[in-house]
């Protein structure tokens, strides 16, 4: 993770779809952080509200994560970058089938694979800005 | 439209993340019917509360196609489905740009390239459906 | 399928508020379908976890098709549809109210109620595409 | 303002779907005054930025209006309710479709029969209320 | 409720950003109503499917109690308000951080001390519309 | 901004009212770069549709900073922290405040206010987690 926190902090990222140009996986991975950790509190707290809490919140905290991830793929990265990384449509559509994971999982291992998955597809998008 | 209901009503279709198992490209289409229909309607009005109003609905109108294609994309198809059709990632990958597209335009001709895409995912779709 | 694509293409149907012109009652019914289908898969799973997602989503599927019977009601049908179908604003609001009753019920048998209150919504919307 | 909080507090309301029993036309009322004052702003003030929020925000609150109105007509009424008044199906369908000529409008006359059509809905919630 | 129909009717409210110029602290009381009654009837109903509606529910409408509070203290609330009224700041961050208690809470009490701070904020507010 | 890119990365941070723990200043920074930017476009994009689309987007980023900001004032924050920092209710309210203008505005200059207010109450934040 170094690496992307020595990188230059003036880098445009773009999000929204005018497109404003200000996009960045770390909307994905916060909202990853919130699953894992929501994993992790579900299995060491056995109080049937709090699970009860902790499945319906992981499960809009695992959609945002979906979303932040399709617009990565969908609205920054284009044509050369698919090109460029022929394995980037299959690293995405796995990584938001193990946020799905996530919602039906209550292992927080799978949580920890969700974010090893953003982690990759960030070192992607920072080349990619670098470049 | 009797076709319609006549139609085999055994079908299994998935579209929620429980997974249900109801997916239906008909959501994307009637979406992008819409966005097609608000650019065609613009181009003969030029009113413009109502282009004000155009310019917002299509916006919503749009990113509900791109919410129901990535639905399908990564919640209804599998990797056997990716490697059967090599091309699936990039027309997804397309269509779902040219959604944007249809934001960021008052071309009618863009609807139609939407709809168009959406008819090719709808096709593979429902192979991947009988077989 | 081959008979959906070969109905005609040039039905009008509207669902946003520009309007755009688009309606399909498909919507209402693909989100029923989910909740009939939520209901199947709860009948047959006692996992907790499972039935606690199955008791959120099928929530927010019922609430979608309250939504797309509502826009049906307020937005497509006009009062000559009214006074055509003397007994459409009863049905549409029993129709809603199972959605409601899906959304408290774990019984198939709610969801297959739904199906059928829209089925019979649909009907009445084709028949007055056609005159 | 005094006489609000001497009002009896025991009055039952229901709004949500559990049903928590809590409802209130005040929740329709207050986003129609909105739209209505949205309306009276538009038309004293040229500004064009000013003039595209108004249309966009217009949408929003008339939008909430209809919701609210909607869950009045399917949750909180019931078929009793439908027998003793018997226009009260036309009187909230005429008042949502007032919703919607109020996205389409820019008179502030129609925010205000959007006021009224919600006044006599209340009139009638509150004399269900009573009873 | 007669006294409700007789108060004032030009009291200026206002909730959107345009700013319209309606607030009403009423929209987050029948949001908190709500969240009390949940509270109650989840007290009283062991029912596993209800109970785990009511936390579903009572999150999303403590959620909504959160955003009106939200809007009433950045949007209604001016400098010189927080001036006059110097724990005015607190009073706010409190009562939202009661909602969020609600949420994950089972004890009525907690819905009561929501309500009780909302009629405070509440107070105030009318106070400053005198003025 | 040198002392946030240096602070450790194991830092706990939470964001849904679980809460799971996961709050960071991103989120909002994130979605008021994207309000500068568009501000910026806007000024030097003199087409009516482009500009219809601004105004409309920027609106709805606006919106998601206040909520984001919204978070971190009721749900990160504690009473220790307000009587730590005296300050920091009217660096929030103002900054939110300023998300307002920056919807009401079509100057730069107001995007760069709000990204500086976040920057202000990211330093905080970032205080308080080393404590």
């Amino acid at each position: 993770r170094l690496t992307r926190w020595l990188a230059p902090s003036t880098t445009a990222r773009a999000h929204c779809d005018l497109p404003c140009g200000i996009y960045d996986p770390e909307q994905a991975r916060i909202e990853a952080e919130s699953c894992h950790r929501i994993l992790e509190k579900y299995a060491t707290n056995e109080d049937p509200t709090f699970r009860g809490r902790c499945i319906h919140i992981k499960e809009e905290r695992a959609e945002l994560v979906k979303h932040h991830l399709d617009v990565l793929w969908h609205d920054y990265f284009k044509p050369p970058h698919f090109e460029k990384y022929p394995g980037l449509h299959t690293l995405f559509n796995d990584t938001i089938k193990q946020a799905s994971a996530c919602k039906q999982s209550n292992d927080p291992a799978d949580g920890q694979k969700l974010l090893d998955g953003i982690e990759q597809i960030a070192a992607i998008f920072w080349e990619t800005k670098k470049a």
